[in-house]
């Protein structure tokens, strides 16, 4: 009657050898980045990373990558992993509840329909990420999900901050790579009832 | 580095004296409009609770409650939660994976807008709910966040059926109670800098 996400060891190791912060915007996306084709090189996710980062200091909280196949858990997509490892850390359900601090959620690509949903939740002041969603399902296949026509502006209405396309190319070539590998995309059923109905 | 979602030990105990299976609709609904109820007079989470039953014979899979205050993790909606569950002992991260049964998803109010866009990465092929979501703002003040404004089209889409209202007064109660209780409503933050900025 519980369940469990847990990282991949090397990502634990990894970790380790991070700075305590990464004062530049670019370096904290060239670090998901990096740990995206990672988790798909040593098969322990999809192609897929975030980290929640203290946006003014750059100061590491956590990482997450997608953790989908290996837990056997849809929702274990990179960006609720990392949202749940840094409450976990700070010991708070609302990331947003200490006003003096803005979480940034870095991600390698647009975040599919659940994880904006779980956004708003999180208390992150800060969303920013790579690859669009566009790029995302014409490179890899992967079904991105219904998400809101107006998901930028929903964000910015409740105070978040969304900045798009950092280091996109960079992002899109993991796409690309993963693409090229033959390992499984996982999706959202494509509809239609069952067979035996 | 990791992170682990229980659910609290009267759920494990009511869900022992559970039927394995419960063929009829409304008595899947009054089941979790029932376990909504008890998580919060315990003080155990929020009015939320979801099952995922088999549609066809109404068997038992899982059982989830709302549990964001108690395990800090704001991700830990009931329906993420039961379909979690679910899956873990199903050992498949889709729901949807054997064409032979539909997999259900019962919950006392409309999803809010992650665990909307959950639902077709999960695999669950019917969707269930009570209350709808103008209900649950209305009487509770939670905010249900931006869910794509045709959302149950956009699951129809993709095969998954949606139905609504089911004991919606019930469950309505239930939100009324809680209202009533004084317990915490936590919310997706409401917008605006932090004071720091």
């Amino acid at each position: 009657m519980q369940y469990q996400i847990e990282l991949p060891s090397w990502v634990v190791k990894d970790c380790e050898k991070l700075p305590t912060c990464l004062p530049q915007l670019e370096d904290r996306m060239e670090t998901i980045i990096r740990f995206a084709r990672s988790n798909f090189e040593y098969e322990t996710g999809g192609p897929f990373a975030a980290g929640v980062f203290d946006k003014t200091t750059g100061r590491v909280v956590s990482i997450g990558v997608n953790r989908v196949v290996p837990c056997l858990n849809s929702s274990a997509h990179a960006e609720i992993v990392a949202i749940s490892l840094a409450q976990q850390k700070l010991q708070t359900f609302d990331l947003g509840a200490d006003p003096s601090i803005e979480y940034q959620l870095v991600v390698n690509g647009r975040p599919c329909a659940m994880c904006f949903g779980a956004i708003p939740w999180s208390g992150i002041r800060s969303v920013v990420y790579a690859a669009s969603g566009e790029q995302i399902e014409q490179i890899t296949g992967f079904d991105e999900g219904p998400i809101h026509p107006q998901w930028q502006s929903e964000l910015q209405k409740r105070g978040i901050e969304v900045v798009d396309g950092v280091l996109a190319e960079q992002a899109c070539d993991v796409f690309r790579q993963f693409a090229a590998s033959g390992q499984p995309v996982y999706n959202s059923r494509a509809g239609g009832p069952p067979s035996s109905s």
